[in-house]
């Protein structure tokens, strides 16, 4: 296992002290695992994700002006403990309360609902949306129901970029959820990745050999495969999504995700490609996002997620945010 | 050979018209396989970069306001050819002329030097900076001197910030020189990476092998060494860096870069050791930037660029950008 680190049970605390030592706006709240915003405006509504670490920039890439005020950090690919999550609840929020954005996964829902109620219990209003966007499978390893996938980062782009205006709990919810009922995504994967403290990879894959709709953590997709194209890749990744969820006619905001080993080179050739596939199939996408969003590692692989668009929508992806991994100037 | 690509010849060519689909403000000169900014303010110096592709986002990702003016593609790991170059210097420059930004390869600069030729045939006056931070080695497979390598990113920022605020050529070109000479960059490589027109790795690494000083083409570093841990690494690096030139007691901008292939979360691990180190030695890092800014297609491994900071520098390096792969907001 060739990776730059120190001792593989450390990653996380030192990649976490890192971020701080990078980032003068971000603090880590030692302990519980958990990027906050230095100085949370209390007075607005909280926004706080997170899940298993592996994922980066996801979730503490997120935190800055407009997007999550607070990322939860697990181990690699494992649920954090709802006293984590209630220490962010607790960092930063106020009487406006906190939103949980959680991805679905049955450890992350069951952690966060648990500190949720630990939060009501001191006091804290809460409410949260669970993200299912991965349209690959309707059951999977770690979850009941769909997994939360790069998706996840448009629910906290917009919801964040409403929290951060002032709209209340409720409003911020409900533009959540309608953002997370309009997304749909899904991936393919080429290599498996390797955890720290395990050392070698989680399953193999044949020397020319893909899996169609493989998780983030790598769970079991629709199909292995073999190699395909980049444009027959873009069409079966589409056309299982646009099967899902009318788009035709309407605007789309698109992210091209890597999963952390895939060169931007790739990335972009995909999304030529995609771009392609959604126009031929009446598709009007807006805007388009490129890069490392939420990954595995350094599994190599894509995925593709659509979200369909309307107006307020629209206004609050394009509001400004400030944050490690997403910078938005606004319009 | 799992690449998520078409035919391995078109590469370039499909990755630079994803990039113009995706991103509005950027415009795809067919034929040439340069990048432009869609409009060009001829009024002010034209500021150009490029180099062989496969060290994505490097360099089309800095083009935009406040960066590049364009970018000028050569196949991967391989010179644009002059045509290409004068083709952007004719796009973008006007009257304020045109500074070309070339790491120190030898085919890169006869090429860009073969274009201002052409181009001052043509009334255009430009000016050049060659920039050599690597400090691994003096001479290497493709360069006399010293390569180019990730802290040629500085020199773009900052000199297109220059650029942007309606400095003259002859500014602009100082302020770049100066940066060059003050940007130091060294780094270590893990594995190879697979050229999509070979379809096989260029070289080898034992299973726990590692190259310290390695070239972002896989030239020959200093040493080939069993796995580092991530302080070591730092350590290493850093000291490299830090005997070549003096930042005792200087304020200092760092890029933690990783070649294609490594984690984020391996990368802020880096970071955070390359802070100790830097601290422990008298440094002042006063800005940080972590993730994959010029890279070796999916190569596993990482550089660390110190550039040494005066307080122009830090003004420009603070100054607004808009370009795919680096925002900034100005302070």
């Amino acid at each position: 296992m060739k990776k730059i680190i120190n001792e593989p049970e450390n990653v996380v605390k030192e990649m976490l002290a890192g971020i701080e030592a990078v980032h003068p706006g971000l603090r880590y709240l030692r302990g519980y695992e958990v990027i906050t915003r230095k100085d949370p405006d209390r007075r607005k509504v909280a926004l706080i994700s997170g899940g298993g670490s592996g994922h980066e920039p996801a979730h503490a890439g997120y935190v800055g002006r407009g997007m999550l005020s607070a990322a939860v950090a697990g181990n690699v690919f494992a649920s954090p403990s709802p006293d984590r999550v209630l220490a962010a609840i607790r960092e930063t929020a106020g009487e406006s309360g906190a939103l949980l954005v959680i991805k679905n996964y049955s450890g992350d829902v069951m952690n966060f609902e648990m500190a949720m109620e630990l939060a009501a219990m001191e006091g804290f209003k809460t409410a949260s949306v669970i993200v299912k966007d991965d349209v690959a499978v309707p059951d999977s390893t770690f979850s009941t129901g769909r997994r939360g996938i790069a998706g996840t980062v448009f629910v906290h782009k917009i919801a964040g970029a409403a929290a951060e205006e002032g709209q209340a709990l409720e409003a911020v919810r409900t533009i959540a959820q309608r953002v997370a009922d309009n997304t749909r995504s899904m991936g393919m994967a080429m290599t498996p990745c390797v955890l720290p403290a395990v050392g070698k990879p989680g399953f193999t894959l044949g020397a020319d050999e893909i899996e169609i709709g493989m998780g983030i953590h790598g769970e079991p997709g629709i199909e292995k495969t073999s190699l395909k194209k980049a444009g027959e890749v873009a069409e079966t990744l589409c056309g299982r999504i646009l099967e899902d969820l009318d788009y035709a006619g309407r605007e789309a905001a698109v992210l091209i995700n890597g999963l952390g080993g895939t060169p931007l080179m790739e990335l972009y050739i995909v999304a030529g490609e995609v771009d392609r596939v959604l126009r031929e199939r009446g598709v009007d996408p807006q805007r388009y996002y490129v890069g490392n969003f939420m990954t595995s590692l350094e599994m190599a692989g894509c995925s593709v997620s659509v979200l369909r668009l309307d107006d307020e929508m629209k206004r609050l992806l394009d509001a400004p945010a400030d944050t490690p991994a997403w910078k938005e100037f606004g319009l």
